[in-house]
């Protein structure tokens, strides 16, 4: 097994260090919850209590960074919440979270649709309502198109498009929209947001001091989770624009996007993959969309949901309608993520 | 030789497809210079011609990215020049990129100090004063600490300190100082700018189809360089703090920094290394400059400077006064560096 190219402490450390590395290098956007529940897995956005709003709180485990910490700030998340890698948090710091930005006006909770995390949030939730009459809705992200056919929609992950719906849940909350149609513009965006993936390597686990599956050097896997999940097909690693063209058209047909839709269109690196590469990708994507007479809204391209070092990117349409670029447009000022 | 773990397509061709794909990707910030002189290689904001003011140029070879050409955009850079992967662009485009942000008042070229680049944005300037008498000056970053002793500083190579006084100088530029002003705010960010790297394998090049330089599994190099240059040290990976002593111990005493310094924080990834571990080492350094009575002012974290996929990180300090806080404070609008 390869070494580790990794740089951290003691390897059970690294997520709290991180945060606290965290805390510290964006003390101008966000602070601890220093609450016995909070467990030192929560952060706040320093914007909270500056008005009553809807809160949004996203999480997950950790080793995608930035997602999700590093979308708190103003107008996009008002707190995180975070577990171990690749773990999804416990349900104290979840409650601690809602507790923290809770105005009055309620709550989401948004996250990527995994087992662990459905249960944790919902047992914070419970919680919430409990012990402080928070009222709390849960979000689940299900944008890859791989992990689930399109008749088990319900059964699919969030990956990428976890930014998407995030980001439309934070302006709709910023624009000071109440509870059930924050949480309406998110379903909507989660329901027209599509995205897939290729793998070129593992991740690493400080941890485990290695990776946490095998690749043979050279090869890539079509299709392939943020966490190592399987995807449709293991291969050598093809040119960037074979590898985008079968990418692309299961994204394509499954929604469907159409000739005449209007995209939004993220372009993803998973860790190790450059700028370079990423936007050699997308030149092909444009070409396609092209092709199928779909017009490209605006771009992302970037590693907005990482998997640590892995080696890989991931595509993700959203099919735009005037709401949506509203919210998608929407100022925000983040560490991960600023837009005027 | 492990193989590649890249995305693109005839390797020749990889730069130019990056280039066409960013056009794309980020129109609503950029576009190609279509000049002949230009050759395909220079990328200008659409700001460029909204007010009259001194045009920044940065550039420099390909392989860095976000650096050179994510920082073009509104109130940063004007235009970027772009050479092969680690290799000068060629004087021809850097005339034409001059020639695309004059607006009568002068042009400065800000890129690493290395000697092709030199060689080649001197002869454009040349160009650009003979064919269309525009005022060029340069300004050449050298922040690399290990690259050359303190008594040779005018050796010194550019490292991720480019983004500081890139930002330094398109911040006095679109507060619309005047020519001798830029240079001067510049050549200041630089004078107090210090950076040092580790690297722990090397990027790889597509036109090569492998590293540019060997590596033995588990080592890392002290100091070494954005391209592969020398450092002062290889031997196993150690613990992020112990990499972080190790490298903040020369850039503090090269200044110097000192007891009641106030100082802007740059960690870098040099591509593969994430952000998990760039906070961990953030942790490091903000513990090390409290021990020292430095003030942090502010700090950034991430992709800024890179070399594709290496892994690896470096830190850069700048010393802090208001005029430069003010500059680097300065809100601008790019797909790589935006702050309201």
């Amino acid at each position: 097994m390869a070494k580790l190219k990794r740089l951290f402490n003691d390897p059970y450390d690294v997520v709290d260090e991180m945060i606290e590395g965290y805390a510290k290098a964006h003390k101008q956007y966000v602070h601890m919850d220093e609450s016995e529940e909070a467990q030192g897995r929560v952060l706040v956005s320093n914007e909270v209590g500056k008005k009553d709003k809807v809160g949004i709180v996203v999480g997950g485990g950790t080793g995608h960074e930035p997602m999700f910490l590093g979308y708190v700030g103003k107008d996009f998340a008002d707190a995180v919440v975070m577990g171990n890698i690749n773990t999804s948090p416990s349900p104290d710091p979840c409650y601690a979270a809602a507790r923290a930005v809770d105005t009055g006006k309620g709550v989401v909770y948004l996250y990527g649709n995994y087992a662990g995390d459905v249960m944790n949030f919902d047992m914070g939730a419970e919680e919430a309502e409990d012990e402080d009459d928070i009222v709390v809705k849960s979000v689940t992200v299900k944008d890859d198109v791989v992990s689930a056919p399109k008749d088990r929609i319900e059964d699919r992950r969030g990956v990428a498009g976890d930014f998407i719906v995030f980001k439309a849940a934070g302006a709709a909350a910023a624009m000071g929209k109440d509870l059930d149609e924050v949480v309406r513009i998110a379903e909507k965006a989660n329901s027209v947001t599509r995205s897939m993936g290729v793998a070129m390597s593992s991740s690493t686990i400080p941890a485990k001091g290695g990776t946490i599956f095998e690749m043979e050097d050279g090869d890539m896997e079509i299709g392939m989770g943020i966490h190592g999940e399987p995807g449709v097909r293991r291969g050598k690693i093809d040119t960037a624009d074979n590898v985008v063209d079968e990418i692309m058209d299961p994204i394509l047909s499954d929604l469907p996007f159409e000739k005449g839709d209007e995209v939004y269109v993220l372009v993803n690196s998973l860790g190790a993959t450059p700028l370079m590469d990423l936007h050699v990708c997308f030149r092909r994507v444009q070409q396609i969309l092209d092709e199928k007479g779909i017009t490209v809204y605006k771009t992302l391209v970037g590693p907005f949901a990482t998997s640590m070092d892995m080696a890989g990117m991931s595509i993700t349409l959203t099919k735009l309608d005037d709401e949506l670029k509203e919210m998608l447009d929407y100022p925000c000022d983040t560490p991960y993520f600023t837009q005027v």
